[in-house]
């Protein structure tokens, strides 16, 4: 314990001083948490009524908070899309990094990562909606200006993201455990959307599936792995883990 | 020529007489052709807009037409977007019919309807994402009593659709081109959501596309053939035809 504390216990019924950047650790604490919060009730808003027709009265309500609370924050519906895409790619992107990165062959890293962006699909589904409609420019036609480009620049972190997938594929290819000669670009691109199927399907029956979630992550990952020409050997392998 | 015609045509300067039944045929054939006109403004504009955001008006003004033509036909907004799905998913399921009633192997059938599918996709993107809206619940959380109804039928007709290729799934297995033993609804539900993956590419480059589109689709058959099994000496014997 450290010196200045031990001091404090000594004297119970004063209030520890605080210095000015203990208070701004904390609020900044609270405020990750309240954005967490945020951007989690938009992603749930946005998923269910479509982006055009929500609004950030309804993320308030939903919040259990005022308008003023999460206008504080973002001046736009535009704005607070784009951090909801922002920090969900951020995060699935570090830990898909981290898999890419391993010291492994390519094909356990390729078969990891799969599975991660599958199971994170299924976990989270209202995000990875949000997300697609996002960058596949379904019902946000209507963006201008500073939103437009912050939109745009989420799908510049999107495309990123997929080509973490196209990067290890290509990899994989060069470690023969895929074949080779051909389009790579075109293969990422079906093998990713393959994984974020779960996207498409009926809401209901994704919530119904959920104590399933790591076996259908599974599922997905090997229809994807195989689709891209993987051999059963190789699967066997891998899956086997 | 019948004899009445040929009178008819002897008197030029008269107008042929014509019974209620032609007037109401060519009412019915301009009916057809409006109606066609009215689904696809509307696909467009549920795609670019989302459902939620978009309004019969903005379908009008893309038809240039008035939105009482609009109205006279579709009470409400719902009403419209049941149409569209029902008439896609109509004629989309003749087809795969047609495919799947042929005299020809399960997995040459299979093959068959999973280029359809695809193809269809790439060919009318805004449609595909339209009904992807409205059968995934994304975006039409807010549609209440008859509105809602119209949009159960449509998940049930899709079903109804989606079964087409899980019935050839299931008939493959059967002739031993598939691999026996696994969960066929599971395996059918990401088969066709792998052919749907152009729904979720960003739509500017599903446009880029464009001229190399019975290519992709036969890339994304491949893929999902592969996924669900199918041997690569099969595959080579399916896409050589």
């Amino acid at each position: 314990m450290p010196e200045r504390e031990r001091r404090d216990q000594d004297r119970p019924r004063r209030r520890p001083p605080r210095r000015e950047r203990d208070f701004a650790a904390i609020r900044g604490g609270e405020d990750a948490a309240l954005r967490r919060r945020i951007l989690s009730a938009a992603a749930e808003i946005f998923a269910a009524r479509g982006f055009a027709a929500a609004s950030i009265d309804e993320v308030a309500k939903r919040l259990g908070a005022t308008k003023g609370l999460v206008y504080h924050r973002y001046r736009s519906k535009g704005e607070l899309l784009a951090d909801v895409c922002e920090a969900g790619l951020t995060s699935l992107a570090a830990r898909a990094e981290a898999i890419a990165d391993r010291r492994e062959r390519a094909i356990a890293r390729l078969t990891g990562a799969a599975n991660l962006h599958a199971a994170a699909v299924l976990a989270d589904i209202a995000l990875h909606r949000t997300l697609a409609g996002a960058t596949s420019g379904m019902a946000v036609a209507t963006l201008r200006g500073s939103e437009a480009k912050a939109l745009a620049s989420i799908v510049e972190q999107r495309g990123r993201y997929d080509a973490i997938f196209t990067r290890l594929i290509t990899d994989t290819v060069e470690e023969r455990d895929l074949p080779s000669g051909r389009d790579t670009a075109m293969l990422g691109r079906i093998f990713v959307t393959a994984l974020d199927a779960p996207i498409l399907w009926p809401q209901d029956s994704v919530a119904e599936l959920a104590d399933r979630r790591g076996l259908i992550a599974r599922q997905l990952a090997y229809f994807a792995l195989r689709g891209i020409g993987a051999s059963d050997a190789t699967l066997r392998e891998e899956f086997s883990r």
